[in-house]
């Protein structure tokens, strides 16, 4: 498999963040690999609020540990 | 894309609170990023309650991160 | 916007958790600001043990932050 | 209000258990203070697996705290 | 009550993992006790993917605090 | 039973982030041993994009314990 997590270290709290969303997809991709799968999948929860509501929690836990590896970004 | 979260830290617990909602809304656009479509969701989650509490979570979470980030606003 | 949340310091653990519980009600206030949408809302909640576990992890999440803002409370 | 949550430090391990058990219950009891109303949730989700598994989570959760209040009691 | 919890320390990550698992089960005794309607609630619950789901998430959680009180079994 | 959890050191992020995945089915596993109903299971929540963001928390829940566990691999 390709690299595609080298490191928690980021350069900024919002490159952070945009690692927790690709932790967050990493993860359902590997529950559901199928491209095709996933793409009818994401009709489904885009447009129900719940669902937008729980992949927001997914980004909140995986923003709490890159968070944490970064030292929190402190000057 | 435009920097919109430059710091963790903030002046105070309730701007940190201010902060983890941001954090939390900014995580829904980025899995449905269509203004109409977030306005149209927002009206489904506004009136239940279960929704209502599963976005108070979701605050929850990021406000652990915000919080540990500021040392807990310590005096 | 009025002061809220000045400290995360409490003087004992059952003022922590009122404050875990303010905090919970806090952000569901932030999404929902009609005091006639959430009073609604709440009748619902109310007689749903599903939404009252829910609502208990909630506070529960936020308890932590407040704990740890306090050092546990350790004598 | 009386005093129900005057230290997290508990004795062991299985003690700090039952206080998060209590701290649970506390929160649901803070959202529906009525005893009847409770007794009758309770009956709902004694008899629901996915509820039994939602309170077991806040208890978890809760657990969490206290685990580490009290140094996760280690020798 | 008998002790069932007397330390959280374990020999492995292993141990600890399993003591996860009869934490997150002691959780489920406590709201249910009774012997006859948890094995019922199980028959629902293993055929069930949300709920397994669930209940991983639940050991998730309390692996985590015997994780941290066993200083995650360092070499 | 055999060992299938020697250590929560990685050598890396990403392979850390497949030991989260391993423990959030592991924990499956102990709920639900037949391979024939997990393999039912699967299909179902294959195709339910609410419960891929589910699987999706636990492991990231299930990563914060690894990371932790690898001084989140910084440098």
């Amino acid at each position: 498999m390709e690299t595609w997590l080298p490191t928690l270290e980021t350069a900024s709290p919002q490159e952070g963040f945009e690692l927790a969303v690709k932790l967050s997809r990493m993860a359902v991709k590997v529950a559901q690999p199928s491209d095709v799968a996933r793409a009818e999948g994401r009709k489904e929860y885009e447009s129900d609020s719940a669902q937008l509501i729980a992949a927001s929690q997914v980004v909140a836990v995986n923003f709490q540990t890159v968070a944490a590896a970064n030292g929190y970004w402190r000057h």
